[in-house]
């Protein structure tokens, strides 16, 4: 089974895919770069990139971290947006998918439910069996992310 | 010169449709009913719909609200994402488009920045000279929010 893990931030969406047959191995990661595009271009850049990793690697769940909830009120309406584009575009293309929360997520995948972002990263590596994870926090949310949607009692987007 | 001015809510999407040729005249209004599907159901209803009623008007400017940052969390999240999915529908249609804030839009339409739903409603009807808006107050909103895109010095979403 293929999970594709989503960390939505302001600019950059992390994703990480991995596989789970008894345990779990990572297959890809890295994020999507809106800030290389004026914000007005970013949610269009957002859909065409997202439509392009779920067409190339044909996740089986889609996982997405739902947002929390910032004190900086433009961060969580710019954040909130591009969620609403990848909810849009994983229900057209008909991929289940499941929402957690980070506290959720933190403690399910590093034991504690406030693990700083180091903590998740080692507990992600540890998880995954690799010496480290590429790119910035957002890649290695975006695997905790994935790990969290690959066990059970997943909570549904409803 | 066609305006399609939007209100987005969590359920409930206004719009109006007016030309303004010297003075406004009202074309069409109404809203998007999210709220006769499940939740999870609502985005891709929202697109849809919008593309059909951008499609049948052909609008030369569509005119948006910007978010009024309400005290609920899960209202202003819930907005943001049908928000993001709006903006992204609009992008991909070519439509230019223009975004206010409450208080500008009702600063300009009925000349007051606070004015309340039934004062925003008396403007639309008298700028647009009809007795009365059906529906809810999304839909003399989103009237509200075209004639403030039918003034000048428009904000350009960027």
């Amino acid at each position: 089974m293929k999970i594709l893990g989503i960390d939505p931030g302001t600019t950059r969406i992390g994703y990480g895919l991995i596989e789970k047959n008894g345990g779990a191995r990572l297959i890809d990661c890295g994020f999507i770069d809106g800030g290389k595009v004026p914000r007005d271009k970013r949610l269009t850049l957002l859909e065409r990139e997202l439509i392009k990793l779920i067409k190339h690697f044909n996740p089986d769940l889609v996982s997405l971290e739902k947002l929390f909830f910032t004190k900086n009120k433009l961060t969580a309406m710019s954040v909130s947006e591009a969620r609403g584009v990848i909810v849009l575009t994983i229900q057209k293309l008909g991929i289940p998918f499941s929402e957690f929360t980070p506290s959720d997520i933190k403690a399910t995948v590093a034991g504690n439910g406030r693990a700083n972002k180091e903590e998740v990263r080692r507990a992600v590596c540890y998880t995954l069996r690799v010496q480290s994870i590429p790119g910035p926090d957002d890649v290695s949310d975006a695997l905790a992310v994935a790990l969290r949607g690959s066990f059970e009692n997943p909570s549904r987007y409803a």
